[in-house]
């Protein structure tokens, strides 16, 4: 049975996914890099980097993904949806190589990008999103690629099999928090931590079968 | 030098240390004992309970400690300090065995236990009540015993060298949260976390000297 997984989504201590304000110059506002400097700091994103337990985690990013379900604010800047020339933040080859559908009240013309990434904007609730997705990959799984609130609804709707969150031991105080509303979430998963040397704990949360 | 120390700290996932309500009945309200399972499991609780890592951070609660604060809240059940035969949830012996110093706007005169424990009431700053127990604790270090609020309050205040938190991966969604407004508060410490085979993470906050 292909998943739905999350993987990579990195959190403060406080539970915060991203700072405030979000802009162009500060996709993540006051948090600046700090939620993922675990990552650049791995061979996931760097050849010369580390190879060890964050590495192990990050590679599980893209393995048996056929497609990505991303909320608008990961798309782009608030504003973006005026700008037509916007094409995300990543440039001509996007790290995604499937199809990836972008949550927005104002839909657009699917966009196709180099290395397999295409865009496809559409209006939908988490379970019919999941259903374009599902579809899309084929038989693969799929990505919920955040942000938080997006996260949130997918989990909030029991969509997800797979969590694996880090949480950086910073207090980031404000921002857009993972967590409201979520009581009780973990009843359905078998949960895991491990502390990682670089300061990082990884959860994974599994969904039962049973 | 005397530090300032708080252990065995416990909250959810998302940051919760108590369940709500709170009430004579269900002292952490909807979170039950969730929290602290992890700490019945060990020897310091229970002589036939675990020895590794959660007991070797538990242990740690009583060693080297003149004197604790805590909070109303911790004291007692909403409305406590109109029953004037409340002597705390800890019975004829309670667990400190040393002055405690319990902050309350409405002071009522000392209660001494037995095992050496006092319980002096006081209405006080986090920086007034440090210097009472401090004189208590002659030359020992200080716990400060949380409930969240007066935990929050002395980290925000600058006051805390050694912070022992427990981590329990479960979602309370609601409750009495410990991070609120304390963006940054990291910055000052050595943060350290560990995994425990019984599911919970060991976070420690040691001060920085430099």
């Amino acid at each position: 049975m292909p998943r739905t997984r999350i993987h990579n989504f990195s959190i403060s201590l406080d539970g915060f996914a991203t700072g405030e304000p979000q802009s162009l110059e500060a996709p993540f506002g006051h948090a600046g890099q700090r939620l993922h400097q675990w990552m650049f700091a791995t061979r996931f994103w760097d050849p010369s980097g580390s190879a060890g337990v964050d590495d192990a985690f990050a590679q599980q990013f893209a393995v048996g993904i056929g497609a990505e379900i991303m909320g608008s604010n990961k798309f782009g800047p608030p504003g973006w949806q005026d700008d037509e020339s916007w094409t995300g933040w990543w440039g001509e080859d996007p790290p995604f190589h499937t199809p990836v559908f972008v949550l927005t009240h104002r839909p657009r013309p699917a966009l196709t990008m180099g290395g397999g990434t295409t865009f496809h904007f559409i209006e939908a609730s988490p379970s019919e999103a999941l259903s374009a997705a599902q579809e899309a990959a084929d038989g693969l799984d799929v990505r919920v690629g955040g942000g938080p609130t997006v996260v949130r609804d997918f989990l909030a709707a029991g969509l997800v099999d797979h969590l694996h969150l880090v949480q950086v031991p910073i207090l980031l105080g404000r921002g857009v928090r993972l967590w409201d509303g979520l009581e009780g979430v973990e009843e359905s998963f078998d949960v895991e931590s491990v502390a990682s040397p670089s300061g990082v704990v990884h959860l994974t949360f599994t969904r039962r079968t049973d």
